[in-house]
């Protein structure tokens, strides 16, 4: 008998009406043979509501309190699944995070699962239950509540599949699966079957919202398949796992488009050892993370260094750079609001030469500057600017996912 | 440094700007250098929408599930309670009741605690804190959440104050005590300075809803002084504890209406031994709660037997009646469906006679004829006409409360 964790979002829960259709797919999954442990989410806007009403009450709201209040929305969520389930003639049981021991560190609002006790589960999974569990929370030492961070009960689900050697995690959402690019932006963009953890990972870190990183990682840690499903239909959903020799035929798997970074150039700057470390101590002290970083050939024995941070980021980090800049000498310190970082992930890359160059030679066709490169085994990404991203996508997805399988040897730089 | 547990019910933590007042009257309480221990209700209207949320996904939703769902509504009221604390300055934490160990039965929506940890509640007020804890909750001996039925978050005010010695325990809610008589309904009805458990007790079980029976009977065991006092205002509130010399000068303490009892009478009854279990055994086993009953003299041998419910049993205790007289051969049943309940209620009764003589004698003046007469040692109860309800209540109240202070000899009978 096949052991299933499937884990249902704020979308998928966000009325009676949705609940009450979940219910009827978990009901279908048992019927089919299936033991299953369900997680949810809290209803859609329900936590939101509740942080607001922290805000209203405090300026910084205590970390600690605020886990205990907003931990409460899936706690809801559970029982009331739980509840439907039952009064559909199926057997299920709820839990919060305490009652399943799922431990964390102590660091409220962004803990990490620390371990998972499984006997209770299992117990009831033998008793022939549906397992119901509060997703996003956890217990610290001290039997205080913790939650894990924004959209963490993926993390909670693949938590909860790697403890039980479930035979899959299926998290189901408000979209069909993982897609080759945005479809909102590339109209001709097509949902993955298949995509390796490695992939999904370069994705969701280049902006792909529909799995969050974490559980990814987890995920190909205690090598646990996922699959991305939609809660609105019975289509077929991405399946998320490890890489195997197939997918070296896929050249690129997906395209991605960021427009949320700014760039940042520190000129003029004395080329001399610890130069690096000058400039970017005290943006990472400050807990700015940057992403791409340039340093031009030095002509006179200066030079300028230019990098990318978060748009969020950039006010602080211009503050900073400013007054880096005055220490240090350099000349000055420009900057770009808004540029776009446009990516092509495949682990196809790792077994084929030439396919950066294919990329530039798509943008250059288009005619569209390349301002930064970097690259890692299975993606390339390059800036530009923040007007050209949506057509450096489109182009990109056209040349390598719609048209061209392979890269032939012609192609090879 | 005396040591008080507070109570602020749903109305006295409504909204934020309510939970903001109620996060000053504690700020002020701890200046005066109190120990506190605070446990609120749910923000009104809360606990009924998590229920209308249950009963939309089923008709009979799981108790377990239902307790899981509605005790989050205490957790968003103590979190968000000792955010606000904090935010003032007020070291603050809150807590479930799992985390404090409040243990009870296993019966779901209307458990019974029994017993309470104070290791933790202790340490914390040693520390320097206030404990915020969600009411209305427990925790059974196999972790499942409890919770102990409508109205309990005085229940568990009263148990910590118990398990903790503390020196007081104050119900906040939205009148400022215990008075004579409905202030609705009669408008001379004063505010009692002091009043026994036992009167509390009866002015409870009569239909009086400012404190929870319960509550006042758990108080009395451990002989914790209660206070009912309004979190809107700043006047003096009732002290509800143990009878003493003064208050047998006060004759009755406080007249009651219910206006929601019926009267079902089965007559031509052959009486024999062992009727009254025949008629009353079946109510019982339905568990509907007979209050009053008379039994007419007998004539031929046949007599009439008449008793009240609650208006909510008269449906299934008219038909177990109708069965019943056609099983026994009885004439036949009738029934009053509204009737009214008028009880005065005085720990001064005791020890002065002819308290019910004066109480008849006010009512014939009025003309209302009395239908049934109950007694126990601090109360008479009787029962009117419905229409006649009101004016019985003003008569005895202008009569005993706003009139007589105490019978004369000569009213004796």
């Amino acid at each position: 008998m096949s052991l299933i964790v499937q884990k249902y979002g704020g979308t998928s829960v966000g009325s009676v009406d949705r609940i009450k259709a979940v219910a009827e797919r978990v009901a279908r999954g048992r019927q089919a043979g299936r033991k299953m442990v369900v997680v949810v989410s809290a209803m859609a806007g329900e936590t939101n509501r509740l942080f607001k009403l922290a805000s209203e009450l405090s300026d910084t709201p205590d970390l600690r309190e605020t886990d205990a209040l907003v931990s409460t929305g899936e706690q809801v969520s559970a029982a009331l699944l739980s509840i439907r389930l039952q009064s559909l003639g199926v057997p299920a049981i709820s839990f919060v995070a305490d009652q399943l021991k799922i431990a964390t560190d102590s660091n409220h609002g962004r803990a990490r699962i620390k371990s998972v006790e499984c006997d209770r589960v299992v117990k009831e999974l033998e008793r022939g239950r549906i397992v119901v569990v509060a997703g996003y929370q956890g217990v610290d030492a001290n039997g205080n509540i913790t939650t894990l961070g924004r959209g963490a009960s993926d993390l909670t689900a693949v938590a909860l599949a790697a403890a039980l050697k479930a035979d899959a995690c299926e998290i189901y959402t408000d979209v069909d699966g993982v897609y080759t690019a945005d479809p909102n932006l590339c109209p001709r963009a097509r949902k993955l079957r298949r995509v390796s953890y490695d992939e999904m990972l370069e994705m969701a870190a280049l902006g792909a919202k529909v799995l969050q990183g974490r559980s990814v990682e987890l995920a190909r840690r205690y090598n646990v398949p996922l699959v991305v499903l939609s809660s609105f239909s019975d289509s077929e959903g991405t399946w998320v796992g490890k890489e195997d020799r197939s997918m070296e035929d896929v050249l690129v798997s997906g395209v991605t488009l960021d427009q949320n970074q700014s760039k940042i150039t520190i000129a003029g700057v004395e080329d001399s050892p610890g130069l690096a470390a000058k400039i970017f101590g005290p943006i990472a002290a400050a807990g700015i993370v940057i992403d791409m970083i340039i340093q031009n050939a030095s002509a006179d024995g200066h030079t300028d260094m230019t990098f990318t941070v978060a748009r969020d980021d950039l006010k602080r980090a211009l503050e900073l750079m400013r007054s880096i800049a005055a220490d240090i000498g350099a000349a000055g310190v420009r900057h770009e609001a808004q540029v776009a970082k446009v990516s092509i992930v495949g682990v196809g890359m790792r077994t084929h030469a030439g396919v950066a160059a294919k990329m530039f030679n798509v943008l250059a066709a288009e005619r569209i500057n390349i301002e930064m490169i970097a690259t890692s085994e299975i993606k390339v990404s390059v800036v530009v600017n923040s007007k050209y991203g949506e057509l450096a996508m489109r182009s990109l997805h056209d040349a390598f996912v719609n048209g061209g399988a392979a890269v032939s040897s012609a192609e090879t730089v």
